[in-house]
């Protein structure tokens, strides 16, 4: 078992002894730094930063960590996150009736690719609820009209909350969530099954189809209000050729869904994955 | 010197047999077969073939063979076209100011990676005559302005006339062609700096960085009156990360450029893309 | 439900009129061919073709087609297969602890990736035991040492002959099988955890790891007696940096080994690999 | 114009406060940091950095840098190397016959891609005098034999330390260098045309046809005594098939070869590049 870990994002207007203020922070407390990295993004004048260090030795107690960094962002007008690596994070994931991006995650999750609880699954169909029985989960099925989306999405709050959920993941959840929605819960990352922001909206492969593309891919994203404009945390793509038709992409495309999916998850849990604007940092 | 041969592009409505008819017309001509693709669009209803055979023992005349292909052809409602390899096409590079695509397409000719003429360049700009000069091929300044458009493409038509131009290739030329122009020289290929029909239209390299997109790419396509929506014929991708701006992007797209436009160009000059409707077969 | 089809591959010296023959023999049958693919290997002076056709319609009876074959490639000095789309190839998967790649093979199967039947699974540990109940395939815990492999190896050839089993998968069987095993039973894919030739034999990832490479493969290969060097099926790679450790490389390459071996698999149930020598013709 | 900075690789056994004393000792002087990227290599006991800081504003002068710097070495037994970025590193590259990466990395010269000085060609054949004189390098037509070798290299040793060379990059040279001459000079690229190690030697390209891979690839690697078996610094690789015959790999490894090789070299260059053992940290 690896000791805990403490780990800060951080970012800032950029300034001289950025990295020196904040190594010296851990460094007076006695903290073993493991991973820092660091990223200045020039265009927009700002220092963003990811620092993992070792909680066994460091001379803060956890409770005072957080007002202690509180206090040195405030001086640098930076945002921040702290996480610790033995506060295990809880994931729900939405689905409708394909199964391949939730076995691919709970097949990952098992094979302990990434830490974390999966206590809930939700769908608008009661296709897939005997896999989340065999994976433990718990499963609500949900089915969303136009008449009860509101409803039902207050339901979703709800639950989330009682499940204590930090992350829903939409593993081709195939609903659009409201502004509403997201404006109590936002941290939502989504799988598109195109190139974004090539064939946004509905039948993405059945548009890279029509267009006689060389090329399909697949998006994972955080969800915003505007409809796949959200930002980017990963994609990939796979060559297609002429003898590809619809079901073929299809198929190519599950497999870049899982990928894509399952790499953008790990990444966000790891903490590695730092927003500002439309635009993401991804530490490596 | 390998032995020339005969190139034969052919589609047409689907129907039993086609593949028998197509080579017993070369076969009864006592003609070697050296290729032979195939390929059906079944959503279309279409039969498409590329089939290559060596002229030598042929027992049709050059002369004969375009007639009976007619006569074959007709009785299958078919389109086609006929290459004989050591008739060796003639290329027209256009450019603006950047040399790259330019530089990689005349280099890969000297190194004979594909076999054909290129006697002339034309630009908007005069910034690579000397390149022109260097590889021996004419070069024409011919700077396009709203009012001068219609005239100078009229010039540039009697160019590829005069020159006996078979194939234009826009190599980062930065400007469109218009349809009275296409309508009477259509064969045209551009490569456009994206992942098309991501970020069509100008400056995509700063609309991908301004999306946050982790993976960029280029797309040659053949040239239509719907800017940047012709037949793809090639695309490619690199991957980018937050660390690359847009100097970056453009850096690492100008690869992607030239690999995609030698390798559509050197597909078309063997005779391997076929276009039907929107789309191309692209036989390996 | 889509109408049966046959397939031939079939492959012969080079000559004239290979194309005109095969395609007129299933033509003045009525045949109506849907793919048709050839290759022609100059080098060896080899020509290989697989075609595929409808068989409604086609005047032929089963019974019947295999014997026409046969003397059609008597009298060319072929050699060829010939399979049914209806009927439906048997598969045995073979595994050690690892239930990556059995757990991928049995998901695509699910989702009709592929058309064939899995009854019998076979492991030299037990551990996988419950995933072959939960797919409904039969499983034998067959551990095997140095002294009971012969014998070990005779049971397991009557049990391919008891489940009739067409293809043996090695999906992390991490066994070698013997000469002897090889030349009663021969049709064997196996997974191999590197790009091949790199890193044959134990421990590639170990291997690649010391070596400092940049990127790490996996390989589908048909199995022959020399270890890890049978005819190639398909390859695919990732890259990784400095920042990846032996755990890192072997977690990426979980996710190659899937995909390779699903693909080879995929390949050969459609009956689109020919094997020449110590190659492969995969046909698209 | 960017103002200058310095940029400092270090190395050391891993310890607590490691970053901190780097980034304080900038951040002390008024150092404005640009780029810092830190990696531990955990399996070593390792700590490797890289650290790029403005010029401007610093309040130690250059000669008082390297003095301060070796000083926090020594207390931390470190090895390490500083670079003023507009101290311009000196190429000399040397071929044989083969044009295209050295074209290419004069191309990207040229282009900016990488700032460098390139005085000096050398070649054990006259073929490309040509391009070096169009470039405005001296070319050094030096044949290589068995009896001459040891000779002809004390005479590249001189030809290197009268041009003041920092960097060989061996770009198709075909040769192997001594020993002897290594251990006077061991800042040596070289482009391997196989993905390493696989087809170590002669002919890869052969080698990989024999052996049907179905992926071939690139390596560029610093050049030690042992044969092709450098820390190997960039690779990639490209899909060939069935249809690919010596040539075709030939011409497709050609791209390959010059754009790892550029990308290498840019690395290096930009003292991105941190040796250590068999293996290196590319800091992205």
């Amino acid at each position: 078992m690896k000791s805990p870990t403490a780990t800060l994002l951080f970012s800032c207007p950029d300034q001289r002894g950025l990295v020196a203020k904040i190594a010296n922070f851990i460094y007076c407390h006695n903290g073993n730094i493991i991973h820092a990295d660091h990223h200045t993004d020039f265009a927009a004048g700002l220092f963003l930063t990811r620092i993992e260090w070792q909680l066994e030795g460091f001379d803060l107690s956890r409770e005072a960590i957080a007002p202690t960094v509180a206090s040195l962002a405030k001086s640098l007008d930076a945002t921040w996150q702290l996480h610790f690596s033995d506060r295990v994070p809880r994931l729900s994931i939405w689905v409708s009736r394909q199964d391949h991006c939730l076995l691919d995650l709970l097949w990952r999750h098992e094979a302990k690719e990434f830490l974390a609880e999966i206590p809930l699954i939700i769908s608008n169909h009661p296709d897939l609820k005997a896999i989340a029985s065999q994976f433990g989960a718990d499963f609500y099925h949900m089915p969303i009209t136009k008449a009860n989306k509101a409803e039902q999405e207050a339901k979703q709050l709800e639950l989330l909350n009682y499940y204590q959920i930090d992350l829903v993941v939409l593993a081709k959840y195939m609903q659009v969530l409201s502004a509403d929605f997201l404006s109590s819960f936002n941290n939502v990352i989504n799988i598109h099954h195109s190139f974004l922001p090539a064939f946004a909206g509905a039948k993405p492969y059945h548009q890279a189809y029509q267009r006689g593309v060389k090329i399909i891919g697949a998006t994972a994203h955080y969800v915003t209000p505007d409809l796949d404009a959200g930002p980017i945390i990963e994609q990939d793509v796979v060559r297609v050729s002429h003898r590809d038709d619809v079901d073929d992409l299809i198929r190519k495309g599950k497999d870049l869904e899982r990928m894509v999916l399952a790499r953008a998850v790990r990444s966000h849990l790891q903490n590695r994955v730092l927003v500002y604007g439309d635009r993401t940092v991804v530490f490596a």
